[in-house]
């Protein structure tokens, strides 16, 4: 599982930092994730093959973390995509990018497939056999969702020395994989255990962003992998926070802790701070493990 | 006057280039004339001071000239913005930007207005004590305004030696800048032009993006010091340019021969060409005059 980081910072495009976006590779999957002013220049910057992206997933309405799409759904065009694309995002984002592409008269020549979401309550978004998303309802001034990824537990793997041993035939692989036991020609039973290695944990991700400190999404997020949890301020600034429902660094620390997750990475930075690593400093102050996201940055899992 | 170039490629921001933005100082106005995605980057990078913009003139609604609008709309709010702002641009542009900001409940606390625009004959769209915009019909695959921007004559300079040999009173100065012969109390007429220096030429601008070759236009741009015409295309590759109503460089070259304008700029390059120099060679083959405009390039009038 990868990360990339092509956006982390909140409200606006500047000269140095770009406002949210990232893209998620996981099982063969390049998920975008929210897709503010910017992102496909920043998706040529971190060279990151436009075609593969199929799943955009967008957290909310707010420009910063939407405005780049009508611009790449267009430029998919222009790049002559005939590969579908799905879009998951708040009710709505039909209706704006349907009025965008009839006012250029840009249809698309691939199909372009809306999923809107309305739900108060977590819905499975997207499911294939390697890979589940769910969206996390989260607390911010329009409604808006967080995406978990999680990876599906992989097919056991084969014990060559014990099928050998047994002198198994490579037609009972496919049951072995799913966890079957053997019964050998001579009546002896082979426990799967002896024939097989436990798969890989499956890795899981969760994208929380934008969103007021909001406890009641710990037991969904939690023991999670990593969590990307907002820090638009920190917590000197906890009334703005408040007043404009976002998190501050403390508060996203007290989530990771409360979920147990084995990392949390912050980003969504105001940039009235001189340095994003007054976030870390204090986050770390609750939770240890922290890093922090910055535009460009790859993290890998 | 002085042309700022924010973007001049065709179709996608890219790593090094962005699409259509220009600024035009005149008569301390800061005219922002049409706002692909990236403009508000690149207003921060060209050091051009936001808050001074009033006045947005979008050709068409194409993304390439228009999908960075409602980012830098969302910007002047967040940066407490209270001045008004006057947009000007095809039929549907209230529409979608209304629909934007209302999907992230996030009006505006300035006065947004719109001047929706759908004549297909030239109209006076902006106009004050100093200057003029008129529309400029062009032929592109959607409805499609350039617009012609005019200084207005000034008053006619004092002869500050004159008046002073005449004895003549400062409340008489405001007639005589307008153009009043003046009576002198022993009856004697001292013509205007004793009194005063012509006032300096006007000047003339006229921004044609995007079109196919339209001699039509020549009438109305005659004599402007300076025509920016797009120049999608080179010859070779006129079969483009007539199925997507494009210009080439030789056709740009064309009109500013036959309008006899002061200088032109040739600008939103397809990104195919391996040197904008090219471009200009072709124009300067028919028309001497001839600059290339570039990202961050600024011209002086």
């Amino acid at each position: 599982m990868k990360l990339h980081i092509l956006g982390c910072y909140a409200a606006t495009p500047r000269t140095l930092t770009n406002p949210t976006s990232q893209v998620l590779e996981i099982k063969n999957h390049l998920f975008l994730i929210d897709c503010a002013e910017g992102t496909q220049v920043q998706l040529r910057k971190n060279k990151i093959k436009f075609s593969r992206i199929t799943h955009i997933f967008i957290s909310h309405l707010h420009g910063d973390h939407f405005f780049g799409l009508p611009g790449l759904i267009s430029t998919f065009r222009l790049l002559g995509r005939e590969k579908e694309m799905h879009i998951y995002g708040p009710k709505g984002i039909k209706e704006a990018i349907t009025l965008l592409l009839k006012l250029g008269d840009s249809w698309t020549n691939y199909h372009l497939y809306f999923h809107e979401l309305s739900s108060k309550e977590s819905e499975l978004v997207f499911e294939d056999d390697k890979v589940s998303v769910h969206t996390i309802p989260l607390n911010h001034r329009v409604y808006t969702n967080g995406f978990l990824f999680r990876e599906k537990l992989d097919e056991r793997k084969l014990n060559v020395d014990a099928l050998d041993k047994y002198n198994i035939d490579k037609s009972q692989f496919r049951n072995i994989k799913k966890g079957q036991n053997i019964i050998l020609e001579n009546g002896e039973l082979v426990p799967n255990s002896e024939l097989t290695f436990d798969p890989k944990k499956p890795k899981s991700y969760a994208y929380c962003s934008d969103t007021a400190y909001m406890p009641e999404i710990v037991q969904q997020i939690a023991e999670v992998d990593v969590l990307y949890h907002e820090s638009t301020f920190l917590e000197s600034e906890s009334h703005l926070a408040n007043k404009t429902k976002h998190a501050t660094a403390k508060e996203a620390a007290a989530v990771a802790g409360e979920a147990k997750v084995g990392q949390l990475i912050l980003g969504h930075y105001s940039t009235r701070y001189k340095s994003i690593d007054l976030f870390k400093e204090e986050a770390q102050q609750i939770f240890p493990n922290v890093e922090l996201a910055d535009d460009g940055k790859v993290f890998e899992f």
